[in-house]
């Protein structure tokens, strides 16, 4: 504890004072009021993009934990844990962010109309926080679109286009996942190498199938297999234009992770894939149904701030993806029994002590 | 559009500035970061609070119009169904209400008694928003349970008092439903009367089951209608100690509204019961969750502030409960067969004017 | 009740017999339980989509009311509001559909894998009675994508194929709603035409706003005004290559629906197109997140039955829409105190019997 | 692979073979269709409850899973592994159970009428699925509440009978669990005792707090810890009538792994704690919900099958809790800070032996 610093008594804090209700409660000032104007509607508008506001300052709060950690080299066990924690919270931010949107479809374009054009040019396009969480996840301005040939920071603020700038030259989640994807020990060493050993089993599978092919003739099949081949090709002698985000080092680690996830020291590891998997859908999900709320309240018309905001948030939705070759991993998969088994020495240290102690 | 007043140019506004972010995202300050103690959990704790005050004070912002629409007589048919619209709404901000439950559930206990002991006596009990919501619906100050013998403005401010004060003598949703339900047209007239229709009916029914019970010797079946015949005879006999919260009146013409639904005239009334009992239900099914969360973060322990939390809130989520006349209408319905007719006149009323003036 | 037919007396029906739990829960046998293969998930996979077959065969029910009630003329006032019901459910069921997939994702690609090779050529595309949802809804052959060149009825049985193109050669949701708007009675008479009424008001509208917009040299916000006024009329001088499915008369009886949803013979119809769109952006969402699961489950390779899903699926999402035209009038929507008032004498004949016959 | 068993080749299975949708298809059989009786949300009924079973057959298959992994000594890490998902699987099918109330609740108690005299004393009491899920996560005979007097196996056949008593005197998850938790290494060895080492830090921690309320003279305060210290005290000396279901030996191994969590051998274990509370904590929020709906549907009338419905699942919903113990394990949590450091040869061989020959 601080130095100095004391503990509230009993009555020293209010559950009011707490949470600074005078400010919270006090921030809803409908310009319909300050213009005299009956627009009933344009409350639950504003306190809806505030609960957003609060939820991306809560996912930022867990990224600054997540990404501290994620900068340790090497990520402690205890770290891991929390790491998968604070993702798996964000993705139930996420999915609640998506099913508020049923609150907010509650109101008609109709009503919306009513302050709709008290707007002036503001636009969710400028929530500072909003482009902060993409960023920091790991959308870099390389690959964002324009709109209306504007990039995102074109209306902000000073201060806030230094914050943007400052997260994008930053690390970001995607960065540090790769880094740390690229130091999976095990994955590579003296005696043993996974691309190796998985290289050979994809051959060997592909071989069964083929002979099993062959002799029913089967024309269809032989070909799908001359294609599966092809594609497990793809992961080990990567096409720089096939789209991968990440290196082959860090895919490659990625996929051991994954097939080999039944190993104690593995569980945290692949569980982080899948909650980052978990919020890049969410995040996806919530853009499509953002989309589809924007056609439905304001048809072909533009957004709020001037936008064409149907279409813009559409492509975001399939464009805006981080995490899209953890998706494409599982192109790579092979049948549990066609997996080549692990090194007994390396099953070992993936254990844990008591249990190998115990087995001596 | 006030006089003197301008609506914002472009620029003038940003998204920012309308939200009033600057006042939303100070607002967390975490008692842990002022004493520098180690809880990342409390800014969850914060956030989710702050959430809630604002979709209460959306709730509150809903009522605002609804009562006011119910203190119209008669409650004209365009506000009928804005009524209905906005009910329908603090519905769903209420199941999203729930569902934020699932995101504050990421906090473990322990991670929650990382800063639990620095909230001094605050406690979600004190939030005067959820108590004018509470009261402005109908929860009076004579059923409302006590909580550790304690009324729930005991530790209210005066200016949180006399709001809260305010609202207990002002109308109240149940109320104000009481007051138009009895006067519904239709219901008791010159030459029909709802109450004698509808109870010969029931008896006419009841014969009929009878009968048939008598043919097979069924004595259970039989026991079963006489249980029957007396619940009926309550609807149209009140004994005041039922536990009705409303008159019979009224309880007649909810009754009417919910039966003969089917009418043009009675679709919004019939929509009205139904959201009551959406929220109804859902408010029960929120201090439900609560309570078993609560249990699950401090278990026999009391709450923040205090309380015996659990125990408390389980209580209140049985019989804090305002529109439980409307639940029980269910027992005294009949099949559709057995409804008595409505007098044609009573019919052509409740119709439309062009449908009406077609068939002449 | 049918000549003959008697109720079941106590005890004649059980729960297991009633549900014919001896088929429902017979009917799940996966292959790799057939083949002595260890595939755990398979049970999931099964029950997952058992449940949405029943889900489907729910909605369809409900669309054999809505569309028998639908195909009336006129459609009587209590067939509407049960029409409404009926939509409204069947929205309520697509949201659960989509809810649904939180389970199925539990199961991952690896998992998906010891089965995957088992499944034969058979594909979720094979669902018949999927394909007579949408075909009923009102997605029409003309209309729908191929996939992998094939249509939708390539891999179907005799019986399934005759289901399929009974349903497309029957109404539709859609083009009952057509013809049913354009008999909506009001929109154009001998003494007034909402047609005109409408284009006056924009055309007012829009010489205020240029007025405004000229006073402060914005030659951003006239151009603005310049896109909408070509806007506004593309809904009255519709260009067939504009992409409405719906004709010129249907669609403007929508926007009259919908500006002037108040009246109470318009609470109704005002609420069906609401459900109809419901459905329709459900639909895309739940087409959407299928798109996402299945680029997650099986990356790029093709789905069961050979699919190149996840590409298939997100086309459908965007192009299969039934009910777009609806989502387009908000484009043609004016602020309240713009649009024109309606005649007192059509004003008189939307309303109720009782309340015209009070005011005189 | 089965000796002589095939994978089908293409065009073998379809969709609908697969599914055996001839089957599930032709399962609705509505009393009304047959009485030719006009009830059309029958058919709702009916889907909605073999979705239910088809969800608890789900549910069922994963405990198979589950039970026989629980049922190894010792259980495995990649067994773990697996349970803790087919659990988190199991919470999502939950989740889903509620949700789907949603879509039972567009069922207005009129419609219910339509049929419900038709359905005979058929009733849900009678599920085994359901039944045998209570049994098999551990609800005991002795602790079932009576229905109307009779217990759950009243209405069964033989042949349920015989499946609902072999899962009864079968191992339960709630027994497995505890056999569990009293192997777990660690907490009790030569030198090192949890329980010692607990209650010291417990004993310190009360210590310092009563040091400071004496400073401040907070006789509240003071008698709160006083109550503190005797909450603690029972965890340890438990009085057996104190309502634990477990043994002292069994609480103390979760308190341990709730609170070590952080080491990478507790990971899953901790994980596995947290689904059965997840668990627990939806079925109590499921009855809960059940009990409102049922309410709200019927009334004070008894149910289907002539049960006084929503008292005694209301009762279920607060009684037939399983985990309950893990629930109360918060009330004996400390704050970090005061927890006692586990010695590091423990800890040693908590960690995984990848590390631990690093760190040589």
């Amino acid at each position: 504890m601080r130095r100095g610093a004391r503990p509230a008594g009993p009555g020293e804090i209010t559950y009011s004072s707490y949470l600074k209700l005078d400010r919270i409660l006090s921030a809803q000032e409908p310009e319909s009021d300050r213009l005299g104007v009956d627009a009933h509607d344009e409350m639950l508008f504003i306190v809806v993009h505030q609960t957003y506001e609060l939820w991306f300052r809560q996912i930022l709060h867990e990224l600054d934990r997540v990404q501290s950690d994620f900068a340790q080299t090497p990520v402690d066990d205890w770290r891991m844990r929390r790491m998968v924690h604070s993702l798996h919270r964000v993705h139930e931010i996420l999915k609640l962010g998506i099913a508020q949107l049923d609150v907010l479809e509650t109101m008609t374009p109709q009503d919306f109309l009513d302050f709709r054009g008290l707007l002036s040019t503001s636009s969710g396009f400028q929530s500072l926080q909003f482009r902060l969480l993409e960023t920091r996840l790991g959308l870099g301005s390389t690959r964002r679109l324009l709109y209306e040939g504007k990039t995102v920071d074109a209306d902000m603020s000073e201060a806030e286009r230094a914050a943007f700038r400052a997260a994008e030259v930053g690390p970001t989640l995607r960065g540090q996942l790769e880094a740390w994807l690229m130091r999976t020990p095990f994955v590579t060493g003296e005696r043993y190498a996974f691309r190796t050993a998985y290289r050979e089993a994809v051959v060997a599978m592909l071989a069964r199938e083929r002979e099993w092919a062959d002799d029913v003739a089967q024309t269809d099949a032989a070909e799908a297999l001359e294609r599966a081949a092809r594609a497990f090709a793809a992961i080990f002698e990567p096409n720089p234009e096939a789209g991968w985000i990440m290196s082959p080092q860090a895919v490659e680690a990625a996929l051991f992770i994954t097939v080999y996830r039944d190993h104690p020291a593995l569980h945290m590891p692949n569980a982080l894939l899948g909650a980052l998997m978990d919020i890049d859908e969410a995040m996806a999900l919530w853009r499509h149904r953002h989309a589809l709320m924007v056609e439905r309240m304001i048809g072909m018309r533009s957004g709020t701030g001037g936008s064409s905001g149907h279409d813009y948030l559409s492509r975001t939705a399939r464009e805006h993806r981080v995490f899209s070759d953890l998706f494409r991993l599982s192109t790579y998969l092979i049948p549990r029994d066609a997996l080549p088994e692990l090194p007994a020495e390396i099953e070992r240290r993936m254990g844990f002590v008591y249990a190998a102690e115990e087995k001596r």
